[in-house]
């Protein structure tokens, strides 16, 4: 069963307790555009107190780069070596676990931030935002050219996603033998501003069905995103908690990798999911309304 | 175990045996924009013995009158009353299984064959081939005005689906209480003329994924498709053979039925999926290599 955090006491033992501070972003720190009362000061408390500070993001349109101008946007301190989205640790996984021969390429389905931690990590692909794949116009396979150096498919959150990037990946992954099929992330929603929409999970649900497979997901729950985090920097998992809105997500990766959970009730898990008969079986360690909470510490 | 048939008496009995012939049309009577060798002289075979010929197709791009011209243009004979597409046939399970409100509406991801069986039927609809929703731009919750009048999203094949249509019918789906989520068909891929690409089952699962949830399957193996048939032509089921070229729509849907079953290899079942260990467990009555074979009659 879950701790509910509720008095001072509360807050300053778990300060004392972990060293090494996971965070999820949004539904956590942000809901969209907004910041959550108290985020920006609980994180200063928690650097005052010399805690090692990480964001852990399924968001991958965007690069660590371009997370970090979010984070500067909002006026919260950040320093992109803190900073973990499945976008880069997509390109980790490509080049240091698959390592693609060098004529090799990937076809993605995703926006900028994906295609800039390939660049960054050394990775070429195809499709993207190429303009020549944004488009409605009919798919046609007669004037498709199949390209036999794709070697992987990644797709991501697209909000530009249309059938013919479903076509040709569905090509890629049917017909050049081998082709591996990756996807940075499995949310099925993403919190926008205003509400959720369709998350990276769905954009990449028609290949999955018209596969009849699962791809590779990179992002939370996977322990892949863990080992990109384990390989840049050192902590001690008994001494770290990872903080989420998402039991699905944060809070498995944060159970898989070993290390204790947090759940803020400012995102997509209601109260209603973690208590009662109908209650969810992942169970965090801790539950509290929001990060804010913090303050009291 | 089928029966696999070969020789002419084996043509010849089975035209004796059936007085109605359900035809699936891509990958039994042509393939794409090719006709498949002998189709016409067969079809006109049956005709002659005065068969009861129908056609039921899960393609719900195509409205009947649509499909009719398919027909025309590749020298087949057909008439509008012997065809049963998914799009009509979900036409006619909003109109006589749902029967929503006069004020009530379906949310429609979809090309324009389906929006002609809606308004045949009388159904009113929003989305579908309406420029507005035909846009890869960025789609913001902030400037959409959920109209609560719609009580159904329904999703067909759409090659020009995109990340607006997705948010739109998610938005639907998750927060106008009742609404209803119904696809055409769920066939995970389609055969082009060159080729296979995505199908309707693709194009909604990240609808499918996003919720969560199931939906309503009109076509073929849904009995739908049948109560549709069953509603408009009469036919004895133990004197009826249901054609096609896929185990898991064709060959199910007739076994739901209670009406033998005929598998051709022209489509995308393939010799290997029928035989040996790791066959399928879906067994149909009869196996013939092509259609044509019924020339030998």
């Amino acid at each position: 069963m879950s701790r509910r955090l509720s008095a001072p006491p509360d807050y300053a033992a778990l300060l004392d307790k972990y060293d090494t501070w996971m965070f999820d972003c949004d539904g956590v720190l942000w809901q969209g555009d907004k910041l959550i009362d108290g985020a920006v000061e609980v994180l200063r408390l928690l650097r005052e107190r010399k805690k090692q500070v990480l964001f852990v993001t399924n968001n991958a349109t965007k690069s660590r780069r371009s997370y970090k101008t979010k984070f500067d946007h909002l006026g919260v301190e950040a320093h992109v070596d803190e900073i973990y989205g499945s976008a880069y640790a997509t390109a980790v996984y490509i080049s240091s676990v698959l390592k693609l021969a060098k004529e090799k390429k990937v076809y993605v389905i995703g926006m900028a931030g994906l295609e800039e931690e390939l660049r960054d990590e050394g990775v070429a692909y195809i499709g993207g935002t190429d303009p020549v794949d944004k488009t409605l116009e009919s798919f046609s396979l007669e004037r498709f050219d199949l390209d036999p150096n794709v070697a992987a498919v990644v797709c991501g959150l697209d909000t530009t996603v249309n059938y013919t990037k479903y076509s040709k990946a569905f090509q890629y992954l049917t017909r050049n033998p081998g082709c591996q099929f990756i996807v940075t992330n499995e949310d099925s929603t993403y919190p926008s501003a205003h509400g959720l929409l369709p998350g990276a999970g769905a954009i990449s649900a028609p290949l999955r069905y018209a596969l009849g497979k699962d791809p590779v997901s990179i992002g939370k729950p996977a322990k892949t995103m863990l080992d990109c985090i384990q390989a840049k920097v050192h902590f001690d998992p008994a001494r770290t908690i990872m903080v989420g809105d998402r039991l699905n997500t944060d809070i498995l990766f944060g159970q898989a990798g070993g290390v204790s959970t947090l759940l803020v009730l400012t995102g997509i898990t209601l109260e209603s999911e973690i208590t009662g008969p109908n209650a969810s079986t992942i169970v965090p360690d801790y539950v509290t309304s929001s990060i804010g909470d913090f303050r009291s510490a």
